[in-house]
C-alpha cells in the first residue's frame, strides 16, 4: 500500500542468489531465542515491520533467512542466518554492518561464526602473506618465531634503536613497536623508524640472520597509508595496525594496497566485544574477522598472563587462523599479554609451532643483559619445537 | 639497568605538565579496585613493570596518575585516571589507545567519563555545527525537529526518493537514509543522492520550508570522503556516518575537513561498548565521544522501543550532548529505535526541545497515507513543544 511502485522483477534480476551467512548464539528460552532470530533477520536488513513490506522480492531475499536454529546448550541457541551477498555491496563496511550493526546493541547476541560467501572473500583482500609468507621473510621454515616489543613509552627513538639492536643481537625474529607509540614528540614515528629499522639491518648484516622491525603505524587515517608507505622506504619489514583504533576498514584497505610486507593486528579497544557474553566470540574477532580484513598475524591475549580470556577462548582463536575460510591463507596466531619463558612450552603443546611467541616486559626479567636473555627466549623455543608442523 | 641511556630531563623537557583525565568506573572490593586502578596507570602507557622503569620523568610523568579514588555504591569504585597530554601525540586513534586500548580486554572496567585537557580539545575537530548551527539549516528556531529514515532496503532509488519527497511535503525536518543504505545494485549511491535530494529540494521550492536530506555516507575508507564531497555536490544537506564501521577517525577526519555540512553519527556496531558492564558508558559513548570526535548530533537508542537502554542511560546520553565541553558547541540528541509518535511527549518532558525526534517505520502505522502521517508527527511535536529552550 505504501510502495505501489516497487518492481520486485527488477529487483530479483538485481540478486544473484548467492548469500553469506553468520552464525549467533541467542540466549534465553527456546520461543524467546528464535523471536530473537526472527528479530535479526529485519533488523539488519530492512529494518522495517514484515507486514508493511511490499511482497515480492524484499520479503524474499533481502531480509534474512534463518537457515538453521539448534540449541547448544541450557541456555543458548545457535541460529545460522543467511543474507543476500549484494546487501553487503562489496563493501566490508557494509558487511559488518549486516552481521553485527543495530544488533550490536541488544542483549543476548553473540557472533559465533562467519561463513562468508565465495564472492564476499573475493571482494575482499583477505591475507596476502599469512604463514608461510613471513616465513620466508624471516627464513625460519619451521619453529616458532620469537617476537617482541620495543618499549616503555617515554624512550627516545635512539633509546628504542638501541633496544631494538639488542633484541636483533639476541635472536629475535620480529621486534614490533608497541601499540602505543605513535608519533609522540619524544620518540617520532620518522626518526624512530629509521633509527630501529637501521639498527635491525645492521645486526642482520653481521649476525646473517633476517630479523624484521614491524613499526607501529596506526595513525590518523590522513596519515596512515602514508606512513606505511614511509615506513617500508626507511626499513621497515612489516606493519602494525590496531583496527579498533584506526578503523577495521583502514586495515582492509591497507591490505588490498599490496604494499609486499605482512600485517600483524593488534587487539586493542576491541576487547569489549570479546569479554562480554553480548558481542562477538574471540574465535570469530581475533580470527575470522582479521583474516578476512587482511591481517597476517594476529596478537591476542593468552590466558595465563595479565588478560582474562579462557583457554577454550585461546584455541579457538588458533583454530579461527588456520581453519579454511575460502581460498585464504593460514595466519599467525601470536600469544601475548604477559607471557614469560615458562609459558613456552605450554603454548607449543597447545598451538603447535605455527605462531609468534610475544614476550615484551617478560624479557627483561632474567638477567640484567638484554642479549642473553633473548638467546635463553630462543634455547627455550627451540627445546619446545615439535618435531614437525 | 636496562636503560642506561636514558635521558630523563631531556624527556622532562618535551612535556608539557598538562594532562587530561578519564574516570573508570571499577568493580570488586575496595583492593581489586585499588589494584585495577594501579594496572590502568602502566597497562594504557608503559606497559611495563614499573620495577624495571628507569627513575626519572617515565615513572613520573608517562606512567598514568590516579588523581582520586572514592567509592560510587557498594561493588563498585570510581578512578580518576591523568594522563600527559603529550602520550595521545596529537592523534585522536592514540587518544582512544589511552583512554581504552588494552584494558578493553579487562574484566570490570567501564570509562564514565572523560576530561581532556583544553590542547586535547583543541587539536580535535568537535563538533562544528551542533545544535546551533543545524536550527539555521532548516530555520526551526525553536522545536524539536522531525527526523525520518528512507528505508526498507530493496527499494530503488527511485522508490527512495518517491518516499523522500512524501516526507518533504508532509513536513519532516530531517530526511536521512537508513544506515544500511550504501551503495547497493538495486540503489546505487550516486543515483539515490541525485533523486532523493533533487526530490527534497523540488518540495522545499514549492513548501518553502528547508527540509534537508543526509545520505549515509558510511563506506570503504577510500571512497568515503569522496562520497561526502560528492553528496554536498549532489544536494545533499548533511552526512550521515557510522563511526563503527568505517572507523571513529574517519568520522574526526571528515569533521575537520570543514565540508560546510552537518554530520548525524549512527551507533551501529558499537552497542557492545554500551550494553555490557565492560566497555564505555553510555553517555561517554553515544555523548562525549561523539562531540570530540565531530558529530552534529547523535542518533542512539531510546528507552522504551527495540533497544535494552535504560531511562537513566538515555537521560545521561542526553546531558553529555549539552553539558560543558571545552568550547564545543551542544549537538543534537536523537532518541529512536522503534519510536512511535505515542513516545513524543515523553521525550519531550524528559530531553526538552533541543532534539531531533526519529521516527522510521513508526510513521508507516496510523494510516495509508504517508504525507498525513507525517503531517500528524508534526502536530503531535508542535502540541507537546515546551514553551522555551
Amino acid at each position: 500500500m505504501f510502495f505501489e511502485d516497487f518492481d520486485s522483477v527488477q529487483l530479483k534480476n538485481q540478486l544473484s542468489g548467492n548469500r553469506f551467512r553468520v552464525i549467533y548464539r541467542l540466549s534465553g528460552e527456546e520461543a524467546e531465542a528464535r523471536n530473537k532470530a526472527t528479530d535479526i533477520c529485519t533488523e539488519q536488513t530492512v529494518e522495517f515491520p514484515v507486514r508493511f513490506l511490499p511482497s515480492g522480492a524484499i520479503r524474499e531475499q533481502i531480509v534474512g533467512c534463518i537457515e538453521r536454529f539448534e540449541q547448544q546448550n541450557e541456555t543458548n541457541w545457535l541460529a545460522t542466518i543467511s543474507y543476500a551477498d549484494e546487501i553487503a555491496a562489496g563493501e566490508w563496511t557494509q558487511f559488518l554492518n549486516v552481521v553485527f550493526g543495530n544488533i550490536s546493541i541488544k542483549q543476548g547476541i553473540q557472533v559465533v561464526g562467519i561463513q562468508p560467501s565465495q564472492r564476499i572473500i573475493e571482494q575482499l583482500p583477505g591475507s596476502r602473506f599469512g604463514v608461510d609468507g613471513i616465513r620466508k621473510l624471516v627464513k625460519i621454515p619451521m619453529r616458532p618465531l620469537l617476537f617482541t616489543a620495543l618499549k616503555p613509552m617515554g624512550l627516545s627513538a635512539r633509546n628504542l634503536a638501541k633496544l631494538a639492536e639488542q633484541f636483533a643481537e639476541g635472536g629475535i625474529d620480529i621486534i614490533k613497536d608497541d601499540h602505543g607509540l605513535s608519533d609522540q614528540c619524544f620518540a617520532p614515528f620518522e626518526e624512530r623508524v629509521l633509527r630501529c629499522a637501521a639498527a635491525v639491518h645492521e645486526v642482520n648484516a653481521r649476525t646473517k640472520r633476517n630479523t624484521i622491525y614491524v613499526p607501529n603505524i596506526t595513525s590518523p587515517i590522513e596519515l596512515f597509508f602514508e606512513r606505511a608507505v614511509r615506513a617500508k622506504e626507511l626499513g621497515a619489514g612489516g606493519f602494525m595496525v590496531t583496527p579498533g583504533l584506526v578503523g577495521w576498514d583502514a586495515l582492509r584497505r591497507l591490505a588490498q594496497m599490496q604494499l609486499g610486507l605482512p600485517i600483524i593486528a593488534h587487539p586493542a579497544f576491541i576487547g569489549s566485544y570479546a569479554i562480554n557474553s553480548q558481542g562477538i566470540s574471540c574465535r570469530v574477532l581475533f580470527g575470522t574477522l582479521m583474516r578476512l580484513a587482511g591481517a597476517d598475524a594476529t596478537i591476542f591475549p593468552n590466558y595465563g598472563g595479565r588478560f582474562p580470556l579462557s583457554q577454550e577462548d585461546c584455541r579457538e582463536i588458533v583454530i579461527a587462523s588456520r581453519e579454511k575460510l575460502g581460498t585464504l591463507p593460514a595466519i599467525f596466531p601470536c600469544p601475548a599479554g604477559g607471557m614469560e619463558l615458562k609459558n613456552i612450552r605450554d603454548m607449543v603443546q597447545n598451538y603447535g609451532n605455527d605462531m609468534l611467541v610475544l614476550i615484551g616486559s617478560g624479557l627483561f626479567s632474567y638477567s640484567d643483559n638484554l642479549i642473553d636473555n633473548c638467546r635463553t627466549f630462543l634455547e627455550e623455543i627451540e627445546h619446545s619445537c615439535l618435531p614437525t608442523n
